[in-house]
């Protein structure tokens, strides 16, 4: 099948057309007409050889929104005309222990990611989001709930899943106090959500220039984190730190806000966090962790959580050709909101 | 009242005899000829000032084991001639949240520790238990079983309920894969109370030399840390850590011996850890924590645990006048066994 994406032909290269096949389809798959296509900051990350090298040309992409244009002979799942998505994964082993309750991202065989993985049975290289259309079998291809607004809810499959997730595991539910480290695309998506589960939310940033941001999300507001004497009066006062900021910083001066028993759970930055002071996790058990997205179930979930609670992520919609003028916005640091392809413009 | 101890003078200096006043009896004072004190690699940190200054003369000591010599008027809970023990607190504000649960050693107005610490009435320094008597009011004194061999307990009320506490915490059972680091006076309690606790134990350590001690404890056996292929081999294989190291050491070489959900929980090192990486965090949402100690109950259920099991941590007898030798073993690395003083040779 063939089809047309946005890709990096190098490390650090302008994103720039490419045209490319989709597999055809399996008996189990289910081939997309991508609508709507999420930029993470993963995205850049790969792109950028950040976490290392990557075979090219590169297509990323993994906030997927789409509608079903043809099922493989045993889809019984989905039906031409749906619609859908797809995330951060698009296969794994289907029947180790983690598979088996539902957390394929931490399959014991490894995940399938959506782009610069290996397909399971070619050993293809996986390609994204970025394009006009994705086949993928249909265990991980979500349904998009009637409720939700299909051009601003791709976020949702990777911001969305990355921090509904730890809040979920952690036990979130009313006067949970909830700290939220950045208000970029995984943040502001932690306050909406947590918000919703009746929590209270502090969103913690180096400035208080994004307060009003902050509010409109139902956050209290904000916690300066270069004002040392309001981190020291805020000692103690939260159950969960929800720690997005992508890139390397130590721990050590958020813990002390964390109740006995506390967690800050790191989903933003992959690599070193900077030094680690065991003094504050003594003083009150206090724990450092970290998750990664969320399992297909828990993906589900998280779209009909945003569903009934009218929950959207902050979009900004760009046309596929803006991709580059986006990134270079995104490399000078957080956007309180997520830039969103409509694909519309892009044709074969 | 008065006793003899040994105290450090300035520090890093030689422990040496001193003569000084216990406080008279308050109305919920036990007083306590004091018969074996344990010498726990936290006094030496403390003598040395790794901790920061501390006033002068300092007497160590919080393993203590003794009997009742005298009550004050208002003391229920004991009489003369009680066998007791003292641990690493003597008093809290007994009234907040924490202590009201049971969790003294994180209240929230601060626990006073059992030396170097002030007295909540008077302000004095806290002296420890390398002396003859201790004055201590009722509720921080804990009853030791009959069961228990009164000269081999002293180590259970700091080695022991510092183990025993993150085994607690983290729902250690029949089954648990419980990793040790380190065989010293801590780990070696660890693996004593994990073993009774039904969990399968090993210990990791630089070398393979203590392989038969862990064996003799109930562990498998020791996981190589320096070998590499074996570090690789046991990836995942771990539910709980507990890392009894007391010096700066990177948590990053252990994380991935986790489980998913797994933790690490830090019970040696108090100060920096060095570098922490986030990948084998978040690739299998481990954890890291900090533990200190246990609340009074949980250090009375180590005891009565201990006293349940036969289980009496390895120690060797030694005078107080031996105290520097002992300190100088220590200096060198960590040994398999405590120090405990039999205070008999010490007189007025």
């Amino acid at each position: 099948m063939k089809t047309v994406g946005y890709a990096a032909f190098s490390a650090n290269a302008q994103m720039a057309p490419y045209h490319f096949e989709r597999r055809a389809l399996r008996g189990n798959d289910v081939a997309i007409e991508i609508l709507y296509s999420g930029i993470c900051h993963s995205d850049l990350h790969t792109v950028n050889g950040d976490w290392g090298p990557h075979p090219f040309p590169l297509v990323p992409g993994h906030e997927i929104i789409g509608q079903v244009i043809d099922v493989g002979a045993d889809v019984t799942r989905y039906k031409v005309g749906d619609k859908v998505g797809v995330g951060c994964m698009v296969d794994s082993c289907q029947h180790c222990d983690q598979c088996d309750h539902g957390e394929e991202q931490y399959c014991r065989h490894g995940l399938t990611v959506t782009y610069g993985g290996l397909d399971r049975i070619t050993g293809e290289v996986t390609q994204g989001g970025y394009a006009k259309h994705i086949v993928v079998r249909e265990e991980f291809v979500l349904r998009i709930p009637a409720a939700l607004d299909m051009k601003r809810a791709a976020p949702i499959l990777c911001a969305g899943i990355t921090t509904y997730s730890p809040l979920r595991t952690w036990g979130v539910k009313a006067g949970t106090r909830v700290g939220v480290i950045g208000l970029g695309g995984l943040g502001h998506m932690a306050v909406k959500l947590a918000v919703a589960m009746g929590a209270e939310v502090t969103v913690i940033s180096r400035s208080a220039s994004k307060d009003a941001d902050a509010k409109k999300l139902g956050a209290k507001g904000i916690l300066v984190s270069t004002d040392a004497e309001a981190m020291k009066a805020a000692a103690c006062s939260l159950d969960l730190i929800v720690d997005t900021v992508p890139v390397k910083h130590s721990v050590d001066l958020y813990t002390p806000l964390l109740d006995i028993d506390g967690t800050l759970v790191i989903v933003g930055q992959v690599g070193p966090m900077g030094e680690l002071m065991s003094v504050p996790l003594l003083l009150g058990r206090r724990r450092v962790a970290g998750s990664i997205i969320g399992g297909i179930r828990e993906t589900q979930e998280v779209l009909d959580f945003c569903a009934e609670h009218n929950i959207h992520p902050e979009c900004e919609m760009i046309r596929p050709d803006q991709i580059n003028d986006a990134f270079a916005v995104m490399e000078k640091g957080d956007i309180a909101h997520r830039y969103v392809m409509d694909m519309s413009s892009l044709a074969l």
